[in-house]
């Protein structure tokens, strides 16, 4: 008993110290403008209670696409770049491909024929490369390549190319008691292996395009999932309201996205009853990162761009909005291209 | 600052009655025995911060099967119930279904048809029964039925004829830090209808089967998900391991099961490392409930049992090992029949 009280008496000091401190500001990257205002104002309705767009915790469910909305999607979806470096370390064992399109492509490192595979082909593409590897192989064909491989603008490792404004407004949701997925095109299987440090998002609540797998056992006796050559599910444009359904099964408050692909996702949380933020990060940046829009080949951003204006939408502007967009700007090593 | 303070005395006693009051027994409704103590030996080791079989909370994983470990699954899959009620009141819309099989069966209520249709056949069944509807309405439609419908033998909604043992072994896993999940063959957004209510699980910790939706944009301007008259993918057997892959992304560190349907699941979180719990609910009640194992069409318990006798599995036994089975026993008005 004394124990407990004990326990008790520190934990008591620590809630008063914690109840007089003043919050520090959950959002310190972002500037103090009206786009940061709106995120604030809508978490503040949703979270109070009695108030008349309170909502329980349990339905605050918050989506975000990944590429270019969680971390940076050029020159190059990073999916396709760790593909490029598979393709070519598998490609002794496959003298086919150099004649065959996509992976000719892939092998000659034709950056317009990769631009142009999209999500889809790239998806395909990847099934085939990795059919015949169990998911333990394959999770640590991911973790191998990005403890080594290096982005070619910012010489780092990709998963250090996560947007930082971003990991602060998942922190402060889920400090709210939101519940925070992600939504992406991407591989279910690649984003897994670091989302959860990269974001604090874990693994059940990434939703992603994924292959076909195939459980059996194997020579030693012990079972294994083998990835099959084949699509199961491509988890983009109309397919995100359908993975939001069949993965969670409640129609989110709050969607974040980024380009044309996340058109379904915002209108499907729109069109819920009740308080609901739809955001789009809008690449304006070229100084520190990327700027494109309605005619880039990845991460197009056009008609969902429209809908967004007219429908009062927050469009991050990352110029402007953005105070930092790599964690790594803030050390004397920043950004070298 | 006073509001504050008088919130945290408030909270203050709330936490001094709960350190005083001696724990209650989590598992009321099983016997004092081998099971019971299988159980909370192997939550208390993998709980044990420092301990050699300690598994930090992010990594407790426990999947449960549903029917017929969860709930009854007898005389017929509740869900097939639901189905040949549906069929029954889209009939006159589908003249056709009177010659074709497996309508035919169903609207002749032709038990052993229906007995014999399995997981799969039922699901393609309802697939197409329910083509053409949106995910809401479908919602609707299991709510409404859940509402009116009766079990044949119990005189009570199918929801009710949750098991109590297990609804407090539920509880108790997510009490020690424990997620809990369903991974069951029956369809995804059936369950997840009804299962917070029932079991607590939320909707994004439901792993089931599925058909394929397709996002619209309705004749009002409302975004809808129609279902399309095709199954996306069956959550049975080897396809659990998969489905457990493609939703959760964790393998568990326990599994509950009742019949060779789940017998690729328990497989597949025995072969991880470090600690783990197979459980297999063996039917044995005939006076409470009903009995069957290797010779039943539904729930067939064979090769599963066979394999957790020779690896040491915990296989309980109803009859001895649950001194419920249902919560309205201990109530007056206990199973009529």
């Amino acid at each position: 008993m004394m124990a407990r009280l004990t326990a008790f008496l520190v934990a008591s000091l620590a809630t008063i110290a914690a109840a007089m401190a003043q919050p520090a500001d959950p959002l310190p990257s972002w500037d103090d403008g009206a786009t940061k205002s709106a995120i604030t104002d809508f978490v503040a309705r949703v979270t109070r209670d009695g108030g008349p767009d309170f909502v329980r915790p349990a339905e605050r469910i918050a989506v975000f696409d990944n590429d270019g909305t969680l971390w940076c999607e050029q020159p190059v979806y990073f999916q396709a770049a760790f593909g490029l470096d598979q393709v070519k370390a598998l490609a002794p064992q496959h003298p086919e491909w150099k004649q065959k399109q996509p992976f000719k492509g892939f092998l000659a490192n034709d950056k317009p024929a990769l631009a142009a595979q999209g999500e889809k082909g790239l998806l395909t593409l990847l099934s085939v490369a990795h059919s015949g590897m169990t998911t333990d192989a394959y999770a640590k064909s991911v973790g191998d390549w990005l403890a080594q491989a290096k982005h070619p603008r910012f010489n780092r490792p990709y998963n250090e190319l996560v947007y930082q404004p971003m990991i602060e407004l998942l922190a402060y949701l889920r400090a709210n008691g939101f519940k925070t997925f992600i939504v992406s095109g991407g591989g279910v299987e690649f984003m897994r292996v670091w989302a959860e440090k990269a974001y604090g998002i874990p693994p059940e609540q990434v939703v992603g395009s994924s292959g076909v797998t195939r459980f059996e056992i194997g020579a030693d006796g012990k079972p294994v999932l083998m990835k099959l050559p084949k699509v199961e599910f491509i988890d983009d444009g109309p397919g995100k309201p359908s993975g939001i359904n069949r993965f969670i099964g409640r129609r989110p408050i709050l969607a974040f996205g980024n380009s044309d692909g996340d058109h379904q996702m915002l209108q499907w949380t729109a069109a819920g009853p009740g308080a609901r933020f739809l955001g789009i990060v809008h690449h304006t940046d070229a100084v520190r990162k990327y700027a494109y829009d309605r005619q880039s080949k990845i991460g197009k951003l056009d008609k969902a761009w429209d809908e967004a204006v007219q429908r009062g939408w927050t469009v991050v502007d990352m110029a402007k909005d953005w105070k930092t967009v790599f964690a790594f700007e803030r050390s004397s090593t920043g950004a070298s291209q």
